[in-house]
């Protein structure tokens, strides 16, 4: 199983460390980071570059697509190179995935129209506009497209996966060797859940 | 406040995106990923490169360190540019800190000797041959040294450290803005709640 994850200036980093964890870590699976060209992308905290060895034309057709959300999804949108390459991708994948914001990606490549889509907490509902039907919900499938929450949904979504393409076992044989037993010192992950006073200041975070 | 995390060769990614990607995020935080040289250092799975952007020289006093593990470790622990550095930013931190096996550099630096810590559930006990007293939990803190168990541990690592270095709100924030309401399809992450024929290919996939 090939997977593809595509990097655009100002992705958001753990968007695509933490499904590559899961994808990399599984038996008989390689994950390419690609992009226009081969060489650094630089992520949306201008701290961190991630290189990518392949460029779009070099890996056509992936078995499987994660496409990251970050900041830079407001210009990537426009960005003919990448969202072709998802669209043409799809027509070949088995599953086309994407984590964050990068559902908006999914949805520029025409992917997402009448399909139950999901995004981060901050602009799910605005999947609407591209005519996706917008789910609350950490994992979304409709059909072979798989969409993730906020950020670091996508490890869940990853792992999710791993057990559809190989099996259960194969799946929780990564999320123990990742030690993916998750304690969150507060339980403030969602709108729903976090003092109310904060949803703006975590919006304007991740802007 | 300022992070550095140190990258070698055969680091494992998850190790350094979780606990940049909570730290980055925090407003009045600046993370560098530093290496022996500037440049590209390639994780454990052969495919993924991050960029350091500065030597070790170059960065000899952050506030705070992360050192993250990964099979590299059984190298890198006899690395004296990397455990010397580690060693002597210790001297001056506000936290010290590891994810995964990365507790062997800093034991490897003289800076577990009598402290509690922990490390991956794969071998947290061989803590104890360099004088470390090892403790199964998620996150431990002995004085200002803080260790996280396997990978994914330093998510749960650097939002308890965000709290204590700021307030509970900004931590909070900052997890409302990943979304980091984590829904694991499994409960497989530890060894007390996976399948037991689990626990060797576990162990073999992170070797």
């Amino acid at each position: 199983m090939h997977v593809a994850i595509p990097l655009y200036p100002r992705y958001t980093a753990l968007d695509v460390v933490g499904p590559y964890t899961v994808l990399a870590f599984a038996p008989g699976f390689t994950v390419t980071l690609v992009a226009a060209e081969p060489g650094p992308v630089v992520d949306d905290q201008g701290s961190l570059a991630m290189t990518a060895t392949a460029s779009y034309a070099e890996l056509p057709r992936p078995d499987m697509i994660v496409v990251p959300g970050g900041p830079g999804t407001a210009a990537a949108i426009s960005d003919q190179a990448l969202v072709g390459w998802i669209a043409a991708a799809h027509q070949h994948t088995r599953w086309t995935t994407s984590v964050c914001a990068g559902s908006f990606l999914l949805a520029a490549a025409g992917l997402l129209t009448g399909r139950r889509a999901t995004s981060h907490w901050g602009w799910v509902d605005r999947l609407a506009d591209f005519g996706a039907e917008p789910v609350h919900e950490r994992v979304v499938t409709d059909g072979r497209i798989v969409t993730a929450a906020g950020v670091s949904a996508g490890i869940d979504m990853a792992l999710t996966l791993l057990a559809e393409s190989t099996d259960v076992s194969t799946a929780q044989t990564v999320q123990l060797a990742m030690e993916y037993a998750p304690e969150p010192p507060f339980d403030a992950g969602t709108p729903q859940t976090a003092p109310a006073n904060l949803i703006k200041p975590a919006l304007a975070l991740i802007r």
